[in-house]
């Protein structure tokens, strides 16, 4: 199969994931219908567009691409069809969660090599590219986000990301190697899944003002 | 009267509405009188700024015209003085939020139509100018935005959306089917708030994780 | 010694301090040291980022400049080592924000005039800058800004601009304006701390709705 085709099919797996468990979490708040379609696009397709947004590049993914802002639609209303029985899902959508994860900090790595930028830079698209569609959602749900907390989410996307940049500094050949950073940081999220892997945590009691 | 006079005070009409209610919201919190104008003014221009970062349409509306930000500002300060009689002036008050958003809604679809956006986004166009203003005042207010649980909100922006743009297809006269589109919106949303209209909620209450 | 170098030291000087306070914020959420780093990143950056997507102007300074991500997050990590010392150095902490809230406003004055924005633009683009990093923080933290009810803060950028702007209509000479505008407005933050000076606030207890 074609590498592009690929991505598409895993870009539109991902963005699906997305919606989906933001639709869950819209239905912990008691949103209407209409609420759970933009909690769920927002999202879905809120990292990309903060990532072309932030570098200057536009028309953004969905503008381009409308179709996009019905898939994530239609599955956050499907979610409420389904959602009596995804506690049964439970670990097939944290599994595509962190497919999701790792096929957009790649997505956002490439799109920011392509304007020429520099490491940090391309690490860092692909961060924004992975994580802020969640900080969106966990922000419209008044909550702290998820991100500043949870396993290793944050840390995945920087992995995938430095394992793509480093290998392409080692002239290591492309897309095996594309393949293979996605690879490393889904079994790395899956490992912190698994066994409970988290960041140090920074406990701050005294306030300063 | 020409159209576009007739828009312009609409519009004016639109953010000092928006700017007074977020005001009373800012006073809920307790917020100073800078923070009252800030919030108003963010909440009354936020979705149209939205909207332009998101279509990379530049300059924004209140750079252009910076005299808005200063009628958004007067306007919240205003609603200091005049907020113990503001419970008489309540169904004003949400009469005309409710013009704002099918004005809000219209312009924002009439800037993507000269775009040559497709109709999707045309539509979306219209409900983020017409709903993000509010988003980002509950947001600042540390809320759960009322717009994914209130009375047809998001929905009225899209039906007047959806009208405009459908009878923009079927050749119909634009003056005529702008108004008309309006009005009809603006219909759905006081028979809305009337009668206490709801779109279907989700209620989820497992934990996926 | 030359006004660029200056402002480039005041700058960094401004990102390390709202970074290390931002880290401060972060450890009192009981962040990992990920999100420590994002929160004093975002925080630092985050207003010249907005100011820059509302401006429409592209490359962002840590676009251009990553080397600033690495400061930012190197201080706030380094908040997590010397956390249990800030308390005594509360007061240089205050005194590094009040710093880096009227570089900050300067700076964003700057651009604007730059870019040949009118008044009202030029002294928003400066408050902008100087304030809406707080803003971020307190959002990602799930609180309502401080900045709508904190002493004087927003209102210390708007004077700091104001008296930019109004010395450079009345022709006084750049550089000592420049400075003097920036002594001043650090003077009224410092005196509003030191005599806890605030804005009257706006206290609404109805609802409208």
């Amino acid at each position: 199969m074609e590498t592009a085709l690929l991505f598409k099919i895993l870009y539109v797996i991902a963005i699906v994931a997305e919606a989906m468990t933001a639709a869950l979490a819209a239905g912990r708040r008691q949103m209407d219908w209409v609420g759970v379609c933009l909690l769920g696009s927002i999202t879905a397709l809120g990292g990309g567009s903060v990532r072309d947004v932030l570098l200057g590049r536009h028309p953004l993914t969905w503008i381009e691409h409308p179709s996009y802002l019905l898939i994530t639609s239609g599955a956050a209303l499907a979610t409420i069809i389904i959602a009596r029985y995804m506690h049964h899902l439970r670990y097939l959508f944290l599994f595509l969660d962190a497919v999701g994860l790792v096929v957009f900090s790649i997505i956002g790595c490439n799109i920011a090599l392509g304007l020429g930028m520099p490491v940090i830079i391309v690490i860092a698209s692909g961060m924004i590219t992975g994580c802020v569609g969640g900080v969106l959602r966990d922000v419209l749900c008044a909550d702290v986000p998820l991100l500043f907390r949870a396993e290793l989410y944050a840390t995945v996307s920087i992995v995938t990301g430095g394992l793509y940049v480093g290998g392409g500094a080692l002239g290591l050949p492309h897309e095996p190697l594309m393949i293979g950073a996605m690879l490393a940081g889904l079994a790395l999220r899956l490992l912190a899944l698994r066994f409970n892997w988290h960041m140090p945590k920074f406990v701050y009691t005294q306030d300063l003002h």
